[in-house]
């Protein structure tokens, strides 16, 4: 038997499946080419944890150079916090979390730094603050051509920044920058706008973050940015294929899957479908790459099952078989797991919780 | 305050959110009138646990006259199992949880129903069955047109019949159909000829078991039919108002999402992502619909944030504004959440685990 066979065995004896499994080496050199970029643009590493979930690997990261990390759920900050990580931006603007009191509990017992893009949410933090006894730190995140969260212009950022000045449980923290791939000029400018204008107020951007994976192409770019922070660097998926920033090698997260079913010459089915692997398209043919049978087409879902398309496969695969799939999106597919199995070598190591899973608020 | 505000106050003042609601009143309704359509058609009610993945919801489902329960994974089924739950179809091939130990653990302690629509299963099966050391009864999966699992044929049928006839660790209990909505008498015809087969053989099938919600308006059309399974049912979604078998007010399950951020007079933006609705999209326009606004679009999802197009709403949300959404695909997004809120008449009575919630395997 091949390597990969006997651990397919191992997998299927000890977990069954799907399951989720990590190649540990390649979650290293991910992790050190990362850190390495970052070092070279002189920006610090804030890896967003929201791709693994795991305070494990949140550690092995910090461990690596990492200033801290970023979360999008205070639910996910939380468990960061129960294992020893203190330095936590929580990138999003969290109204749930402030009027469910978690973010004051969780304030009281670390300074965390929080972002809002509106007044509604800087009103709910100085509250957050106040319960907690402990002034929160604010960025301003700032949308330069997403089109998703952020204030669109200096002017509304330079109004929220005199807000977060003018309260006594909020301090100025910086600006949470997610430049479009083409966006980075556009983006200077508003920095340079913004910094002028805090200059007049008396305040300085002590964080500048940019983000995302595909982004480390641009990196540096931004003259005053101070971090990035990206998340699927970790483990890689077809995305990031795509979008030319991996290759198939660096992509450590594999779905471990049965085939249970063929009908007919052409069709097969896998025991993993959109609760495993999830609908996620991301603009790519198929639902994930099988690395067996790359000719197999991962065709529709359904919840527990995924319709194969073998039609271009010249070997095709037989009722019992275990394939390992790489999934379009990998932040939504580890999402759907309690545990990823942690293999080194082609040896299963640990078993490494999704701590983080399932945290919504 | 209207009712509804009192309860969005209670509930992000508890829960926060985004944070799944059932209403009790309409889930006992859907429970009593799946249950009254199988008593008319004269077929035992076998509901599928996939959509709530709840043993309190499921024993409500029994203690209204269900003479028992699907599951789609073995894990599933023991989490019922747990909860005094005994008479249980695991509706698929369960290759990685016979290879894995975890059917002879189930089997022993509790005599279960599986399904198989090949050899391969059939095998790991009886070895299953001989480690628990008690006979497991098995149903034949046949396809009548959806092209998903089963056997195509009866003669396939027939011949995995024979070879569970000939096994002295596996007993036939049946056939399992999922008929296209258009395809009863194709099924008719596949039942008869099967029967007859069965017949020659000196076996009989105990349980002839259909399935699925909108198949409800064929139900008791398949001549030797016992029972019926169906899951989405019970909360019903987007997609079942879609196929007429649902009106809004049969939907039980709203996810409470956030308003956090409005760019622009025809942006907004919701605590509610893809890892809270799935981007299952069910043939619908949209990610789901809101009920306060149902002329916004959930137009697009971030991992935490659904993008809403506002441009055709008159009366925009504001942020802080809690709305309730009907997701397009209920029981993928039921998957995402570790409990329900249960109220009742606009009081929270409950809080519901989502207990098999990522039972995979």
């Amino acid at each position: 038997m091949e390597e990969s066979d006997t651990l397919k065995t191992e997998i299927i004896e000890n977990f069954g499946t799907p399951c989720a499994v990590i190649d540990l080496d390649i979650v290293e050199r991910n992790i050190e080419r990362v850190q390495n970029i970052c070092e070279d643009a002189a920006v610090a590493n804030r890896p967003h944890i929201k791709t693994h979930k795991s305070p494990i690997l949140a550690n092995m990261q910090i461990n690596a150079g990492a200033r801290g990390i970023t979360c999008q759920k205070l639910g996910e900050a939380q468990v960061m916090a129960d294992a020893g990580i203190t330095d936590i931006i929580v990138a999003t603007n969290l109204l749930g979390a402030a009027r469910s009191g978690r973010l004051s509990a969780l304030q009281r017992r670390l300074p965390l730094k929080v972002c809002a893009d509106n007044p509604v949410s800087l009103t709910l933090y100085a509250e957050a603050a106040h319960q907690a006894d402990r002034v929160l730190d604010v960025l301003i995140e700032c949308d330069t051509g997403q089109k998703r969260a952020g204030v669109e212009t200096p002017g509304e950022a330079l109004a929220l920044a005199r807000t977060i000045q003018q309260d006594p449980w909020l301090d100025f923290a910086g600006l949470l920058f997610y430049p479009p791939l083409d966006g980075w000029p556009e983006t200077q400018i508003f920095l340079d706008e913004m910094s002028t204008g805090l200059a007049e107020l008396g305040l300085t951007a002590g964080i500048i973050s940019t983000g995302g994976t595909p982004n480390f192409i641009n990196i540096g770019r931004l003259k005053g940015a101070t971090e990035h922070r990206a998340g699927t660097c970790i483990f890689n998926d077809r995305m990031m294929m795509q979008a030319g920033v991996a290759a198939i090698e660096d992509c450590a997260f594999n779905v471990y899957s049965s085939v249970v079913s063929r009908g007919g010459t052409d069709r097969g089915i896998l025991d993993a479908g959109s609760k495993t692997l999830t609908t996620d398209r991301g603009g790519l043919d198929g639902f994930g790459q099988i690395l067996e049978h790359p000719n197999a087409r991962i065709d529709r879902f359904s919840e527990e099952h995924g319709f194969l398309d073998l039609a271009k496969c010249n070997r095709k695969p037989a009722v019992g078989d275990i394939v390992r799939v790489i999934p379009n999106h990998v932040c939504v597919s580890v999402n759907m797991f309690d545990q990823m199995i942690a293999v080194r070598s082609g040896q299963i190591e640990s078993v490494i919780p999704v701590a983080a899973r399932g945290k919504l608020v």
